[in-house]
């Protein structure tokens, strides 16, 4: 089953969508969980890189972008923001898009947002619609394989939603939304590869940024192929295995894919989502076994439940974040795994690195 | 034959080759013609909806972006003059990479040399190193292929090229070259669905912008993963049918590549290159038998020779350039192929749609 007008249909629906208190709530918990991630991600060294970059090349404007002195415009506050939101590997996470959609979004819409002086209502139905376009989008992908290649969900399909979202936010037709949309077919970028270095944080801040500008560009009449998205050199060609145009139909005629069990998560560690439950296994180890000494640990997961985790002997923190036997290591021995075990002194130390070896 | 820190081996080539002045020579003349194309692209209108972005959201700086008022950081100034580079689709064009190097280069060098007051031939050295990072990636990558695939070779090898060539200018060490290359390879997008329309120059928009983010960003301590052009889920394999080895090492042993044939050509006219072969043809045509009307005409060309030409009734301008039908149909009956062909009231004209139906 193919997928027809793939950018029209994933506008018509962003923009029309009604939603209820229950998913405006989720939304208003992913704003301030988001925001509370950027507030914590400011002392990262690899968020003083962006934001040193952002003081030297920040334009004037009305936009608030973290750990700037000025306010700047909506595309350069997405990007610092989106840098920030994501550099702790903090920030929320749905199944359904295999990534963090907050980290995306709502730098995307706090910036079009203070830009134009939207309401908050405003910006949670714009925030939803962006959530369910991710979901549509990554079923229509087939996003499980998509991952499993090496590319970053959170970047490729959070620019969609942040485009659907941006574009609903500023009361862009379907026509021109769709332009959008087709414009993020061509931004979508970013390498698992790059996991555990700054090009991470990169993507979302890219990735928040590239759909600002997708939405700016075709609101005053930049354009896109209208088969952007699913024609034989698009999105789902280029980036996907194909086209699963079954899952896309059916992820359409959903809304609200925030109420939905795996919809969103908030995470309990600052590391990779793939760490959680052996994290949570390991601490409640060290609880029932408080003071007896570890010797070895032995942790099974699910098939592909460890795809993220790149590094077996990190060399700095962000590596650490990337390194399932570290963060059992830190939670067996320490029984905590918090902030201050994602340093790069803190991956070097000796207790840990003997029980890696 | 697989390759090994492909990110670390570029950067040694890139920084240490030295050019002779036939190479150099050739350098002047592709940067000539690329400020000639930026000019002529300034009354585009898909060219003032770019410019017209910029001007609301331009930093303050010291580089030069035509169309601009005031001159701006080296990023925006990338990404202002790369669409101009590439708005006309008259830029230069190497079979080498499938794609326009110099459109890319140009813009991200000439806003690097402009922001540290680089000399004439450090630009024009950082050119050529850039210009054969592009045949060295695309020969790794397997252009041909990711090309019929649906990739623009412009946008995800030119970036690659740019950021070599800025690191090079910049003087950046190996180590942080290689990052600036690990970054390019997650920034590496653009899909030729997109031809056609306002989107295909932000493709080289973005990509100028994003080389010269990467310099900047490395050049302050910013890191992408070592492996992030040949590894599991780098570059190669996300974007490639895989990675030639033997074919990437053969490259990284020449060097000058713009003297080489097929290296660097310069266009005829201001649409796609797979149209330049035909359009000769029908020039000559329409000499000989100048005045005797056309009823129709059939063109061969290579395989492949035709991939570029995805329309065959352009509503706009840009869809004409990558029209096969109506740029041959252009020659045949008026005897030239001009900018002024290629606007939305031209491809509209009625004798030339009589011989397109």
């Amino acid at each position: 089953m193919t997928v027809d007008q793939a950018a029209t249909r994933l506008a018509e629906r962003a923009l029309s969508t009604t939603y209820g208190d229950p998913a405006r709530h989720l939304a208003v918990r992913a704003t301030i969980d988001t925001v509370g991630v950027m507030v914590g991600g400011l002392p990262q060294p690899d968020a003083e890189i962006v934001m040193s970059y952002a003081r030297a090349a920040a334009p004037a404007g009305r936009v608030t972008a973290l750990g700037l002195d000025a306010t700047t415009s909506p595309a350069m506050a997405a990007f610092v923001n989106g840098a920030l939101a994501h550099v702790l590997d903090y920030d929320d996470v749905s199944h359904a898009m295999k990534g963090h959609p907050s980290a995306v979004l709502v730098p995307a819409l706090l910036a079009l947002g203070e830009h134009t002086d939207a309401s908050g209502r405003q910006l949670l139905d714009a925030y939803l619609a962006g959530f369910d376009t991710a979901v549509a989008v990554a079923a229509g992908l087939g996003v499980a394989e998509h991952y499993r290649r090496g590319w970053h969900a959170t970047s490729t399909i959070g620019v969609f939603a942040a485009a659907a979202a941006g574009s609903r936010l500023l009361g862009l037709d379907v026509v021109r939304t769709a332009h959008a949309l087709g414009m993020a077919a061509s931004f979508a970028g970013g390498s698992r590869q790059n996991f555990g270095s700054t090009t991470k944080s990169l993507h979302v801040a890219r990735a928040a940024e590239s759909a600002v500008l997708a939405v700016q560009l075709a609101a005053t009449g930049g354009t896109a192929n209208h088969a952007a998205i699913e024609g034989p050199m698009g999105f789902f060609a280029l980036l996907g295995p194909g086209m699963d145009g079954a899952a896309f139909e059916e992820a359409l005629g959903r809304s609200a894919g925030v109420l939905e069990p795996g919809g969103l998560n908030v995470k309990k560690y600052p590391c990779c989502y793939n760490t959680h439950r052996a994290a949570d296994a390991a601490l409640a180890t060290f609880e029932q076994h408080r003071g007896e000494g570890v010797g070895s640990a032995r942790v099974r997961v699910e098939p592909t439940g460890s795809a993220a985790l790149i590094y077996h002997a990190p060399q700095t923190g962000l590596q650490g974040k990337f390194c399932g036997e570290y963060v059992v290591a830190t939670a067996l021995l320490l029984g905590r795994v918090g902030l201050d075990d994602f340093t790069d002194e803190a991956v070097h130390r000796p207790a840990i690195r003997d029980l890696l070896s």
